[in-house]
């Protein structure tokens, strides 16, 4: 029932901010409170649909460890995290994707052109490319942070006993010309952890966990922004329902055929190999 | 920035929702995406922000316990809990209140006159009053749960090495008029815990933590719905500032300052004595 209660609870709330010290808390918390409680008026929860909402973002804290964050993935599997990370990022260059979850060790320091693949994938692939600013000007000394799961879809750290430590993970320095380049196995699809909530909400929801193929970068250079992002191996089951919501258009990349023997020796891969050739473009920041 | 990948995503994550079995689920989920979402694109909040967001939600989950449930406390200050329970009341009768959290055992069976205050609190009270179908039928038989805090503000089992337990709650059966009545000690107002992530947000926002002085009730009758209701004590401190935005006027109840020698044997309190009247009304259950 609607009565002139709950007309005016909403602006009681609100009103009950007016002495936040921090004027951007105020207008975060004042908004949120209208959001909720237009989620609330419109769907009208019963009580124990509210007591299943409770017990639903209780568990969910009470999963997260030290390493592992499900509430980062509810927002994730929300779309929320993409939503977030898009508004932020830059109109210009290499777009963004989230950073995930996977991300929680320093990548080894590695030479242009190593294998970050320590075990010998199934399939080999070289991934080449410039890191340019927005005017097409190379970036000599720009930072590439790399880190991908391994060709059956697990990171070296879901794996401690199988992977050794940093395997699929490299710290790698542009040249002089801004290139980059390095050996790995084409990485595969793989489900996002489903033995919590966000798990029961995936099933509860006939949602697969999965997501495709990818390589995660963090390209940094001077005097530009640094872009978060993946490049997403074209022809990869569930491109089109990733279960985070994160594939964009301009980051699917061909991982090509490659039957060059004269190439394969001068990256060091068994011929054929598969090749990703691409550049990540960053935006000078502004002064 | 908004771009067309933001544009589309808030209907591809709506859309990833159609094979939900139960369509409630669905309905829910997919409004609250829609709000969610639009909170995001209103508040655009920035990468350190949502990690905030996060790091709270992720502090409220693991602040919960067996006894304490700092979700539920966090839907109060917010009044999402008031809003979910008036949605769920009935348009007519005693009107509703939030149950908070101190409901959590079982109120012991007591005799009609009896006094719920075991310790022996500063200010001797009577309550009584009737229970009555909506057109005024009594209703003989009808139960009634009450808890309450101490003239100190605590709840027994808030102080279960100085407060027996029981100390403030009774299970009471109308007489075959509809009548109830005991005796207990004028309640406190009290502070919500603030040792949480929901007090930090207090703090942040400026606003105090108290409830105005009030006794729950839950009254039950056979054919009628059942009532969750608080009374609050007229002219108590924070009336107009509930902590958790519970107050409705046709709530707040004189507890009369009476001077009444026969009355005050009758009920077995000291002359004077405090004494609040009021009705609590059900509805029939809609056959």
């Amino acid at each position: 029932m609607t009565t002139e209660f709950t007309t005016h609870l909403t602006e009681a709330v609100v009103d009950s901010l007016k002495d936040t010290a921090d004027p951007r808390l105020r207008e975060l918390l004042a908004a949120l409170t209208r959001h909720l409680h237009a989620f609330v008026r419109e769907t009208e929860p019963t009580m124990e649909e509210w007591e299943q909402a409770i017990g639903f973002l209780t568990a969910t804290g009470q999963t997260c460890t030290d390493t592992r964050q499900e509430f980062v993935l509810l927002s994730d599997v929300l779309g929320v995290s993409m939503l977030v990370e898009t508004i932020n990022s830059s109109e210009h260059g290499t777009e963004s994707t989230v950073l995930g979850p996977f991300h929680m060790t320093e990548s080894p320091v590695r030479e242009l052109g190593a294998d970050i693949d320590l075990v010998g994938g199934d399939e080999p692939c070289v991934v080449s490319g410039r890191v340019l600013s927005r005017d097409g000007t190379p970036l000599p000394g720009a930072v590439l942070d790399v880190w991908q799961a391994n060709d059956q879809g697990f990171y070296d750290v879901q794996q401690p006993e199988v992977q050794p430590a940093g395997n699929g993970r490299g710290l790698f320095t542009a040249d002089t010309e801004g290139r980059f380049w390095f050996r790995t196995c084409v990485p595969s699809p793989y489900p996002i952890p489903t033995d919590g909530p966000v798990g029961d909400l995936l099933r509860a929801t006939g949602r697969h966990p999965y997501r495709p193929a990818h390589i995660h970068f963090i390209a940094s250079a001077a005097g530009h922004t640094p872009v978060t992002t993946h490049i997403f191996v074209a022809g990869s089951d569930h491109l089109d329902s990733d279960a985070v919501f994160a594939v964009k258009e301009s980051l699917v990349q061909d991982f090509t055929e490659t039957d060059d023997p004269s190439l394969a020796r001068e990256f060091g891969v068994p011929n054929p190999f598969r090749h990703a050739r691409f550049d990540l473009v960053l935006n000078p920041v502004q002064s």
